[in-house]
């Protein structure tokens, strides 16, 4: 049996709710999970559903019609069908091996097509989990043609979801673009924030009690586009520099893997600069 | 403008969002929040809706023809009236300090209409905060009478839910049906849990690293009732008895409120054993 | 018994342990917790020790002229005198109650030996927990009077610890240095981090996930003393602003009540712009 | 340099700090780190303490001395040379892999000598990362003869810490006591604890809001040796108990992580049933 995923959003209005139930009802579908949220601030519309029962091809032309009644946006996904991922990777493996490794144990409803990195040093853990592994040394003159690589990798290979596992190279606002909704980074945060080069380093001299991830939409706005989850975790005084980072990485493999899992369960809405996530 | 929350319950089926939503379309009310949950275990259905716009009566009329055809028990609540709530205490301060606190500085929605209590050490803090205080002895002769006070005191102030703030008295079974799925209790909790008597010495004894609260409904199944809130803190091995329970009392209290919270906000709905939480 | 505690910090070189475990000896004491950090990258050496058994004079004596050799700061404390505290604060409750909650239930370590505020509001908190409270309105003219008596108090009264318990008023560089490690504040702390006006709005607006709080020293950089405790709690998009700045200062509460305890527990000392904890 | 680290333990009585240091000093060493904890319940010492400097035979000889005086177990370790560890597996992957990895990522100062596992499903995970990997139907009768070989791996490769990653088997008495002090075990915890089968069923009946694991000493009384470890994750209402599985997992590949670092970094001192850490 079919389960489906209705994410929905549209201004809001009374009587949404019951018009897209509507629509469900129409498709012989059942409502096994439902949450909504209408943002005070925008006045827009966020619901997620989960329906069984319904067959997809039918429950999709419910949902169109109303949608275009509404001036929604809107998808049905199929919960059963992982979500097809391209990994941006460069030299560091932490948060890459924390995805695959998770990946092959059911733990992340996704399909790794593919890894794509600007150095080789990844080769043979793609390899152990089975993974197409590509690479080649982007410079200056060579981001333009990686990138297009990665453009018709995600078109030919159908790609939902592109997650950027400490890629380290700055997108093409023209590729942010095109990868709008459907990319996600992580970095390392701090209280306070640091600017400049080498936070930790920073960190450390500030003596902070807390370092922390942040996992974000991708957007030509360098690590600032909306938040999609964030962790922290306990420092102290005796912990160096080189500690500080391995406290960081851990949390930016949990922080980005637990994004990609809300992701591939079609989880994350966008609310302009801001998310809505229903758990 | 009136702000409502429906919470409703009732066998699952299809089509039941849409008629609830139905009902609320035909009270004019727009939906600004909505959860739903149906339990694979008891093919149960759940759902807290926050509506705005309906007249109170009207949206009850509409909700109680549609829940009459589910099958459903449901409420509907004015999320801007304070919760009419009945504290009971003992001696322990913590807890009913953080209650009263929080509640008089806005952070729970809630009208504390007394405090009962088998000791009178309490009663300078109630009159600090305003709030009527009885107390009285409580013995085995002594205990019909209080627990009568107390069903006197529910029924005459409209009183919504019990907290019992580290009541220590087991309440009699006929007090437990009385105030099934309007009581609260605390109580500590520890991995692994402990048997018998002071379980604090018992969790220093083994060197535990993590201790606990649990915020449960009051049945007469001791401390067992339907969790409603759990928290956790780290101890380590210079901590002495004491200090343990200091840390313990601190996880009581916010976990306490924590629960009074949940269900003054009409979050917390019974499924058997368990309880489905709308956060 | 005397339960004393000796901090002490030097320039770090070999045989530091030795030299104050022998003066420790001499004054017939005896070690019951040790804990001691060599800073790389200050090449400072901290050390505090709790010792039972020795007289007070004769080991602050014995310290001191093992403190002269090694060029060291020393102080002698005794573990079972409550550090006298000084509160500053304003309109704002919750941390004030909280402090004064924990102190009076023996939560923490001090002496709460006065209030005083730029407001009148919170006097009869003072009042139910027994506590000197004085007031005046401060302004840009009578902040100096303000200032001359927290410092006449502080001598008056023995004052070791300062705590600006949401104070909101910024300290004369002159008061800064007065007070330079003796005084604690609580401000609020974002993922990343925010400058300018209203940082609850601008978290609301980038739809964070976590918000916290940090304790730092008071210095006279505005926010950027020595930071001794930082806590954060998670957050979602269905949070107003209202409910974060309550989330926040939940944190700011708990942050500062750990924070008065570390320094009036006498485990915080300075490493340069860091503190080193002893917890 | 070397990076020396002493662990010892003793009766407590005055002056053991000071003939420890002496013994540093006498073997021209430096403390860069002390830590020290007297049990007012057992009235034992115990310390750990970082040594620079030194000649390790040299300190070691000084040490003996002391520790002969002082009727005490002591240790004088390498900081730098990793801790030789066995990994006992069976079917599940998850803490394997994590520590494997964490051990090539360098997050944990050990030497993985190999794995030994009743079922060869771990056999491709293990050569990937390039660990001898053998294995060994254990039955009744068989069972005997993989212990004898974990006893002869243990000792002919030097092992110091044998890590039970959801080994799944009893270990029989003797094998216990063989390896008692320098075996580590990892289980799911719950709150409350649950006895008889299947605990996280047990759990999701109940609708726990925690659910966690620790790491504790291997000894005969089965999943009740002295903890070295905890940690919790929350849950609700909407996971299955798979997903209280999963979660359960990645809690126990986490915490025993952790333990091992504890472990292999010298931090785990046995005080009776309970443990000392030196974090």
């Amino acid at each position: 049996m079919h389960q489906l995923v209705v994410t929905l959003d549209c201004p809001d209005r009374p009587g949404i709710v019951h018009a897209i139930s509507g629509g469900i009802v129409a498709a012989r579908g059942n409502i096994t999970e439902l949450q909504q949220f209408s943002s005070p601030d925008t006045g827009h519309f966020f619901t997620r559903i989960e329906v069984q029962g319904a067959d997809p091809a039918e429950l999709e032309t419910e949902i169109a019609a109303v949608a275009s009644d509404l001036g929604a946006r809107f998808r049905v996904d199929d919960a059963t069908r992982p979500t097809r991922t391209l990994i941006l990777a460069s030299k560091a493996g932490h948060v890459v091996n924390d995805l695959l490794f998770r990946w092959r144990g059911g733990d992340l409803p996704i399909d790794v097509v593919g890894i794509m990195a600007n150095h080789d040093v990844l080769a043979p853990m793609a390899e152990f989990y089975g993974v197409p592994f590509t690479h080649r040394v982007v410079t200056a003159e060579s981001k333009a043609d990686f990138e297009a690589e990665v453009r018709r990798a995600v078109g030919e290979q159908d790609v939902e979801l592109v997650v950027l596992a400490r890629y380290m190279q700055i997108l093409s606002p023209e590729l942010c673009a095109f990868l709008a909704g459907r990319a996600v980074n992580i970095h390392h945060s701090f209280l306070p924030g640091f600017k400049g080069a080498n936070p930790y380093r920073q960190a450390h001299t500030r003596g902070v009690k807390l370092i922390g991830a942040t996992a974000h939409f991708v957007t030509s706005d360098l690590d600032e586009g909306p938040i999609i989850e964030q962790n922290v975790v306990r420092v102290d005084h005796t912990m160096d520099v080189a500690k500080l980072v391995r406290k960081g990485q851990a949390q930016e493999s949990q922080t980005l893997a637990e994004a990609v899992r809300l992701l591939a369960e079609h989880r994350v809405l966008a609310d302009g600069d801001r998310t809505v996530i229903f758990r």
